[in-house]
């Protein structure tokens, strides 16, 4: 079967999630998490289902790029793209008339990633396995032919990339034994958002420590004194030994007012942009034991190598819906590996959490054999809407057993949340 | 009259140049210069014009994200804009939902463009002066209330641009003169895009001589023999005192190889975002005589801050449809005069010849006072669609005298080129 696509369609889904502060930090006072959300249709029936994540209002900017690509994949089969998926991954990005409006960042990239995102996914499905088994099981000649190595060659070549990878094949049967039987270690973000009251914060924390979380992430920067308050008192809730960390928008100042709490590392401290500020910052928190993350906000593998360059980051935060999809993010794990640089995925949203675990797994069986100082973020919203939603035990995500990349949301809350003209909307809007 | 702006229009207007192969480089094979257009209306009648320039296929999804930023704009009056523009930029580019589809890069910071672009325009035609002589008449203090500075402070404090400004006052009044007399010095693209046959160089180059050019771009990097041969011709043609620049895809052995025939400089020699890949090929092309420039693709303040920082180029391209308008570009113009490197400004494609002739005009006049390697791009296509087209003498910009931004359009040119629906397009469907 060649899996034909012969039809692909785009719908702005957005969750009302601002009515209950969930999401809220000093950026972000009210988002409504929200997805641009592809279906790939083939000529034998088999979907493939891809999204982007977005904060609400824009969705529709994202939906109105996805399809100015469509033209680019409707008509092609499957094995089409994967037998030259860097080629495919160039077609997106380097179209001479679209790259204007990039190049590989922002609107245009976010819909990139929706669309290889469920290209991804079709092939998963094809094939009848997880994401990330497909990669786990795969050539690594034919991994390192999905990347594309324009502008970061200077950091990692073709052979440096495949050097890593047949290298790590050593014990990575007992690894993905490890992972199946452990789970990839998590921490959550889910209690302690900026918006949330003191009672609500110290509630969650018992919760969240009951059923076995050990790692936080405080939301910060709105307020010092503020910071300081809810840090002492989530880490009074935690205790000694469990760790704290950090997202705020100021740095150095700010960050060593806080250095009493014993946060592991400061998030994006400023401008995603601004490569030699993180380093900076990075250096001056060195001696506070404090490290800098980012990269929730980097937006592509290009501004990731610089990062990697300039020990601007002692974390790297990949997204598995901002960078062009798995293509783009191997390069970055490879990158990451190559400077020895924990990567510590970005998750929560929408989906994300559901399609991130896939990356981080392959990460650790068959890049970083590594566990120290790593967990991938978690939050627990809006799992429900997925067909086949993550699965935590004991503060681990339990890798995915079901074919595809996870991406795949029910109908009915598709139905439901479609903006504007989905129920839970037009209810808002008679309010 | 408070101006209270009423209403927003944007359109999507292309032209047909990829038929003639105009504008085409290495990167952009068949661009069709495009734009998404806004006209402001206000409630005394006023119209404010704005653009940003695009490469055609995609203009819709920018088109899209104007209509998402219209509702911050529309409701408010120009005086209520004006007397807090950082305020208002900030509220254009921060939006709590939107920011996560930049922030300020790609689609939604084009779109940005579009919308500041009519209001300074708006503001311009209210006071009734061309916008260089707004500015230039403007106070120091007034200036910089306009400018952003998150994320720029460890280069450029509001102190340090006021103190810029200030110094700048002296021979203010002659440097006007001189300008209104003599005009800004421009470079000519127009004579050798990738795509044109070796007949029409030499022709384009005979007469562009004879019209009193010094200085050509050619475009090269798509095949190094070619590049060659195509520079040794207009070497011969130009002679040995005009100077020769470049645009190419590759770098440091590329260009190492093109050295014989002088350019002054190589442009985005590599990723626009890769800030310490232009800082190593700087590096390199140094002992040759050849500067880097950058800057049309480059997305913002605060790459433009880390270009400078790495000494990564040696001319500051500034553009004024990619950065936030006049408010962006005046915080790089003055980082650029902080670290004393010459900006000159890329232009050509749709309305950039006129709207970036009135910031380089401010550039001469109230920043830098000095005219030493520094000169605007000029490309001769498409001006007759404005309805205050550029004036080009013996190859120097002559100043607008016409109050605005030189934004607007012929309502008849708009019309003809609309995409899908004007008649230009229909006419190519029906071929």
């Amino acid at each position: 079967m060649l899996h034909k696509i012969i039809n692909l369609t785009v719908r702005d889904v957005r969750f009302p999630t601002s009515l209950e502060q969930h999401g809220s930090d000093a950026m972000h006072s009210d988002p409504d998490y929200s997805a641009a959300y592809v279906v790939l249709d083939t000529d034998c029936g088999l979907k493939g289902f891809g999204l982007t994540f977005t904060l609400g209002k824009g969705t529709e900017i994202v939906v109105c790029a996805v399809k100015a690509l469509a033209g680019l994949v409707v008509g092609k089969s499957l094995q089409e793209i994967v037998s030259n998926f860097r080629g495919f991954y160039r077609l997106l990005t380097s179209d001479g008339q679209m790259r204007w409006l990039g190049p590989e960042k922002g609107v245009i990239h976010l819909a990139t990633a929706a669309v290889l995102n469920a290209v991804w996914d079709l092939w998963a499905r094809a094939e009848g396995k997880p994401l990330w088994k497909l990669l786990v099981d795969m050539d690594p000649k034919r991994i390192v032919s999905c990347i594309d190595f324009r502008y970061i060659t200077d950091v990692l070549t073709e052979d440096e990339a495949l050097d890593i990878l047949v290298k790590a094949q050593e014990g990575r049967q007992q690894r993905e034994d490890q992972m199946l039987k452990e789970g990839y270690p998590a921490y959550t973000t889910s209690c302690a958002w900026l918006g949330y009251p003191d009672q609500q914060l110290k509630q969650l924390c018992t919760d969240a420590l009951k059923s076995g979380w050990t790692k936080f992430k405080v939301k910060v920067g709105a307020d010092l004194e503020d910071d300081v308050r809810r840090c002492r008192l989530i880490r009074q809730m935690i205790g000694p030994n469990n760790t704290l960390r950090w997202d705020v928008d100021e740095a150095i100042s700010w960050v060593s007012k806080l250095a009493e709490v014993k946060p592991l590392w400061i998030e994006e401290p400023t401008s995603p942009d601004d490569i030699l500020g993180h380093a900076t910052i990075a250096k001056a928190l060195a001696p506070l034991g404090i490290g800098v993350a980012t990269g929730e906000q980097c937006h592509n593998r290009v501004m990731f190598k610089q990062l990697l360059q300039a020990s601007a980051l002692q974390f790297v935060q990949i997204d598995s819906c901002r960078l062009g999809s798995v293509n783009e993010n191997l390069a970055v794990l490879l990158m990451a590996h190559k400077f020895q640089v924990p990567v510590c995925p970005h998750a929560g949203g929408v989906g994300l959490c559901e399609l991130v675990q896939h990356l981080i797994l392959f990460d650790y069986i068959c890049v970083s054999a590594n566990l120290s100082n790593r967990m991938c973020e978690y939050v627990d919203h809006l799992h429900e809407h997925f067909a086949n939603p993550v699965v935590i035990q004991d503060a681990h995500y339990m890798p995915p057993k079901d074919p595809g990349y996870s991406c795949e949301m029910l109908e009915s809350s598709v139905k439901r949340h479609q903006f504007p003209e989905g129920d839970v909307w037009k209810l808002h809007q008679n309010k």
